[in-house]
C-alpha cells in the first residue's frame, strides 16, 4: 500500500508510523473559494485574451536607444513633480526610505537646502507626487525620479512604446534606499554631468542601439535572474557599449571613471532590465478580458497590481515583510516593508520567475539553490505561458514562467514569489539587506473580483 | 522485495518483468585488476603525498602581471624553436592541424614565404619542436608558440612560479586550429603590434595585476566552466582591465578595436584560464610519492599525462576521438583527434570537472544539462579532494573535484571527462566543432604501474 497525503503533515506522520510509504504533497487549499472564470460578463473568452497578452509581452523588443533628462523626455513630467515607485500614495503615508529619497531629490533639485526645508516643502503640498508607472517609467526601491535626473530610454519597437528608468547609483548609501547625505547628492550630480552625457553619446553612436532583451536572455544563461542578480547583465552591457564608449568619450580619465563606476556595481544592469520589462509589458495593457498581471509595484507602504483587462485600476494591499539576509549591524527590526517597481521583472517573465537559473543568488537573498529551483517550478502553476526567449538552462532550457494569471493565483492560493533589496525603515540610512517574500494575495483576489463584475 | 542491480542491464529487465522494484546502478568494473596502493616501494605514504599535492594546487595564486614576447620571456625559448601542445612529438608524426599551425608560424615569423617552403623547412630538421609544458607554457589546440608571439604572464606568487600562454585569436579560421591563410597571419601581426602593447601597458599600470584565479571562481558562479565556456570570464576580464585600458591606451579608435576584439570572442578568457591552471598545478610537480595528475595534454596524435611523483615522465597513449557537435558543413569524418593543452583546466579543478556549473555549455559541446551535472558528480569518484575556492552553486556550492588520482582511475575504471574544441584533420582549415570525450585510461594505467615499481 502507498499513500499520497495532501492534507496536514500529521496525517502523513501517523500513516508513516504504521510502516506505510507516504508521499507528502505540499498542498494548501486556496483561501478563496474562487469559481472557474472562463468568460467575462460581457462574454469575452479570457483564455484567448490572456494568450494575446502573453504573446505581446513575449514578442516585444526592448532596445536602449539613448538617455535623456526626465523633464525633457518623460511624458507629463514637470517642475516640482516627483515620481515614486508603486501605486499612488500621499506624502503623509509614505514610508521612511521614500521620504528620505524625497528629501534627497528636493536637495538635488535645489528646491531645498536642508533636510528640514525639504520635509516642510514635501508636506506643504507644493510637490506633486505620481507613480512612475503613470509615466511609462519604473524606479527601483523608493523609485524617485526628479525632473533633472537622467534616465535610460528603452523602445519597444514592435509596439511603438517607450519606457524610462533612472541610472543605478550603486549599493549602500544611495537615494533609492532613502539616503540623502551630501555624498549621495554629489554622486547624483556626477551621474547627471559626467556619466549621463558619456553614456548617451556612446549609445546614440550605435546603429540600432543596444538590444537589452537579448542581454537579459544571455544573462539568464549566466546565473542572473536580472532582478537581484545582475552581475552577468552588467558585464554584458559593458561589453556591448565598450567600443562605442571608447570611440565617443574623447577623454581617457573620464572613460576610466565611467567604466570603473559600472564595474563597481553588479546591480548596474537592474535599471536597464527594469525599463526593458516595462517596455515589454505595456503593450498588454488594455486587452479586454485579460486577467494577466501587467504591473506589480510597491511604495514601501502598499503593494499594488494592475491587470491587462482593467489597465487603469490599481488593486492594493499592505506591502509585505521581507524574509531577508541583513548586512552586518542590521536586523529585521530595522527593515522597511517591501518596496520598489522592480517587480516589473517578475511581471515580464524573469526575476523571481527565473530564479532556477540563478542558484548563486541565494547568497544575497537567502535560502539554498534548491529553493531557487522550487521557486521557478511553483511559478509555472500560476502563469499562463512559458517565455520563448528567456530560457533556463538548468531546467533543460525550459522557458521562464510568463504571465501571472490572477485566476490561477486565487484558484491555487499560490502568490507570486519576489526577491528584493531591503531598505532601512528610517529616512537617510540606505540599504541594509536583501531577501524573499510573496506578493500579498489580496491584490489578486481584488482583481479577480473586479473581473467577475 | 527490492533489487539493486549492478550488473548487466538485462538482469534488471528480467527482474523488473516479474514486477519487482529494481534500482539500476550504472556500474562497470575497472579493466585493470589494480591492487590497492597505499605506500610507494620506498615507503612513502601516498595519501599524505596526494594531500600535499592538492593543497598546493588549491592554495596557489594566479595573477596576471603583464605580457611579453615569447623569445624574451619564456625560459629556453630560442630562434627557430616552436612550442606545441601535448607530449613531445616529431614533425613526421604531427597531425594535420598541428602541421597547419607550424606552417602558419613559419610564415608569421618570416622563416618561409609559402606553405610549401614552410613544410620543407619543418621537415628539414631546422626547427626545434618542444612541448609548451617543457617551458612553463600551455597552448590551446595546436598550441604553437613561436618566438615573436606575445604571451600572457601569470604568476603564482605563493610558490614563485610563472606560466605563459598566447592570446586567443577567436574562433573559426585561426592558427591554433591549423589555419594559415593570409588573414590568419595578418590577425596575428595585429595582435603582436596593437593588441599586445595595449593590453601590456594596461596590465602593468594596475597595482598587483589581475587576480585570474578570482575571476575563474566568479565565472564558475556565472555558468562558465572556463574551458569551453568562457563567456563570463571574458566579460569579467574586460571589466577588470577596462579602467586601466581607458587610462593607458591614449587613442580612442585603438581602444575601441581592442575592446571589440575581446568582445567578439567569448573564448578570449580561455588563454588566461589555461596559464592560470598551469601556474596553479606546477607547484605540485615533484612531490615524491604523489599519484596526482599534474599534466594532461594532447598533440592531436598522442594524449599524455604526468603525475606529481614522477614529474619528468610522460605516460602516453593514442589521442581519442571526440564525440561532438559540428559546425554546418562538417562531420565526424572531417575531425582530427583530441588536441591541445587546455586539459590543464581539468587538471587544476575546473573545466570538465566543473561542468555541473555550466549547463548552457551543452549547446556547444552536446548533451543535456543533466549530463553536465552527472559529469561533475562522477569526477568526485576519481579525485582526491574538492576545491575550496572553485565552487559550484548548482551543487549547493560544493567545491569542484580537484586532483585526479591515477590510483582511483585504475581502481574504478573511470577516466577523466574532457570537453574540447574540434579541429579539421587537414592543415589550413580551422575549427569545425566542439564536443566531449574521456582521457585514454591507458595513460593512467601506465602511470600507476610506474608508481608501483
Amino acid at each position: 500500500m502507498k499513500v499520497i497525503n495532501i492534507g496536514l503533515q500529521q496525517f502523513a506522520d501517523s500513516v508513516r508510523a504504521q510502516g506505510v510509504d507516504v508521499v507528502d504533497v505540499d498542498f494548501r487549499p486556496s483561501p478563496y473559494d474562487a469559481p472557474r472564470l472562463t468568460r467575462t460578463r460581457a462574454g469575452i473568452d479570457i483564455e484567448a485574451a490572456n494568450a494575446e497578452a502573453v504573446r505581446r509581452i513575449a514578442s516585444g523588443k526592448a532596445t536602449l536607444v539613448g538617455l535623456g533628462v526626465a523633464r525633457d523626455v518623460i511624458p507629463g513630467m514637470r517642475d516640482k513633480m516627483l515620481l515614486h515607485a508603486g501605486p499612488p500614495i500621499t506624502y503623509d503615508r509614505m514610508c521612511g526610505p521614500v521620504r528620505g529619497a524625497v528629501i534627497g531629490a528636493c536637495m538635488y533639485e535645489g528646491w531645498a537646502k536642508t533636510s528640514n526645508e525639504a520635509m516642510q516643502l514635501a508636506a506643504s503640498g507644493a510637490i506633486t507626487f505620481e507613480p512612475c508607472h503613470h509615466h511609462h517609467a519604473v524606479g527601483p526601491m523608493a523609485g524617485i525620479i526628479s525632473p533633472s535626473m537622467p534616465v535610460w530610454m528603452i523602445d519597444n519597437t514592435n509596439f511603438g512604446n517607450r519606457a524610462f528608468c533612472t541610472l543605478n547609483e550603486g549599493l549602500g548609501k544611495v537615494l533609492r534606499f532613502g539616503a540623502f547625505a551630501p555624498e549621495v547628492i554629489a554622486k547624483l550630480k556626477w551621474m547627471e554631468t559626467v556619466l549621463y552625457p558619456t553614456l548617451d553619446k556612446a549609445v546614440r553612436s550605435m546603429d540600432g542601439g543596444i538590444d537589452i532583451k537579448n542581454l537579459i536572455a544571455q544573462a539568464l544563461y549566466m546565473g542572473d535572474e536580472c532582478h537581484n542578480r545582475n552581475k552577468a547583465g552588467t558585464s554584458l552591457f559593458l561589453r556591448a557599449i565598450g567600443p562605442a564608449l571608447a570611440r565617443t568619450c574623447g577623454d581617457g580619465e573620464t572613460l576610466a571613471r565611467v567604466i570603473a563606476f559600472i564595474d563597481s556595481n553588479d546591480h548596474f544592469f537592474l535599471n536597464l532590465s527594469m525599463p526593458a520589462a516595462k517596455a515589454l509589458t505595456e503593450p498588454a495593457e488594455g486587452i479586454e478580458g485579460s486577467t494577466i498581471v501587467t504591473t506589480m509595484a510597491r511604495n514601501g507602504t502598499d503593494f499594488g497590481i494592475r491587470i491587462a483587462g482593467l489597465p487603469g485600476q490599481w488593486f492594493v494591499a499592505p506591502a509585505g515583510r521581507v524574509n531577508g539576509l541583513y548586512f552586518p549591524g542590521f536586523t529585521e527590526a530595522d527593515a522597511n516593508l517591501d518596496m520598489g517597481d522592480s517587480t516589473i521583472t517578475e511581471t515580464a517573465g524573469f526575476g523571481g520567475m527565473a530564479m532556477a537559473g540563478a542558484p548563486a543568488i541565494v547568497k544575497f537573498v537567502g535560502g539554498v539553490p534548491q529553493d531557487a529551483i522550487d521557486a521557478t517550478l511553483e511559478m509555472y502553476e500560476i502563469c499562463a505561458s512559458e517565455h520563448d526567449t528567456f530560457l533556463i538552462p538548468a531546467l533543460n532550457f525550459r522557458g521562464a514562467p510568463l504571465g501571472i494569471d490572477v485566476r490561477r493565483v486565487v484558484e491555487t492560493g499560490i502568490s507570486p514569489r519576489l526577491n528584493t533589496g531591503i531598505a532601512h525603515k528610517d529616512p537617510g540610512i540606505g540599504q541594509i539587506g536583501a531577501g524573499l517574500l510573496r506578493a500579498p494575495i489580496e491584490c489578486f483576489a481584488q482583481a479577480f473580483e473586479a473581473m467577475r463584475d
